[in-house]
């Protein structure tokens, strides 16, 4: 019998489980360099074809370790994985309900990585923006994400627009201080 | 001339960062199944030797993996190494500013954790702690943890108190259990 849901994937990755802590268990699942890197790129700037996470990323992804993180996370129950009704050979992948509720733990790396690594500006307008926003800017994405994955009703708010503005803002003025 | 702080540490593990992204650069200092498992036993238990860190790893780190997160983990800024006052033989580890702040993130990965996995209940008191003590537990810990790594004043408040409290409670209901 198969094992479904988040304990089948730290299974899949060790046989058995290190110990039953949850910090343990979320680290099991998630704490390799590339798993966070996969879903960030599905939920902060909306990838989702294998094609577009492996020719956009921003980190240089091979395309080994990409397929092996996507299958892996797909039976971990962070992804789902279902034909593009518009390309049928294509794969859509989609953050679940276990993926978006990662949003304030990435608001926690945005906040913790500003502070103690050295991120390039052009990189740090929208991690500041989401640890700015607190509590409200991430309930509201995460009901934009309910939207886009899920199939939830549409909420007014789009925290992915404030996001790409923020960005396109920052790209602006970079390329005008080159001139 | 050897790099210092969290940057230098990046460098160590791949030569260059594989991107400018304060997520990624956070992913590329902590994201290993090991560096958070090394500094959870720190903060929560105040485990300082490395004969204590190796000999009542829950998860059963290997002795060569404890030592090489411990030198990459001083060398990026996250911990600081000296000799322990009492045994002259004996290093002692302390947490820096830098892996303090980490406790909000820890409190995310708790969270996250006590609903998409499945950890044992003992183990799962202290998280609960964790995330329903909120910010001003959070503020709280901190404070104490300043006070006892980094030789700040005493807090009158100690978190770690409680959760051994909660911890222990849990141990005893177990143990009630079995009976």
């Amino acid at each position: 019998m198969q094992e479904v849901g988040c304990i089948g994937a730290a299974r899949e990755m060790r046989k058995t489980r290190r110990s039953g802590c949850p910090v343990n268990l979320t680290i099991e699942l998630l704490g390799d360099p590339w798993s966070l890197i996969v879903i960030r790129d599905i939920m902060f700037v909306n990838r989702r074809h294998y094609s577009d996470l492996l020719r956009l990323s921003t980190e240089g992804i091979a395309s080994n370790i990409l397929a092996n993180r996507l299958r892996r996370l797909v039976r971990a129950g962070l992804l789902s994985r279902r034909s593009d009704p518009t390309h049928r050979q294509k794969a859509i992948y989609s953050l679940t309900e276990a993926s978006i509720t990662l949003v304030p733990l990435f608001a926690q790396i945005c906040a913790w990585g500003l502070r103690h690594t050295k991120p390039s500006e052009e990189m740090s307008v929208r991690a500041r923006l989401m640890e700015e926003g607190g509590e409200k800017l991430w309930a509201a994405f995460m009901a934009e994400l309910r939207a886009l994955h899920l199939g939830a009703p549409a909420p007014r708010r789009s925290v992915l627009a404030e996001l790409e503005a923020v960005f396109q803002a920052a790209l602006r003025k970079q390329e005008q201080a080159r001139r």
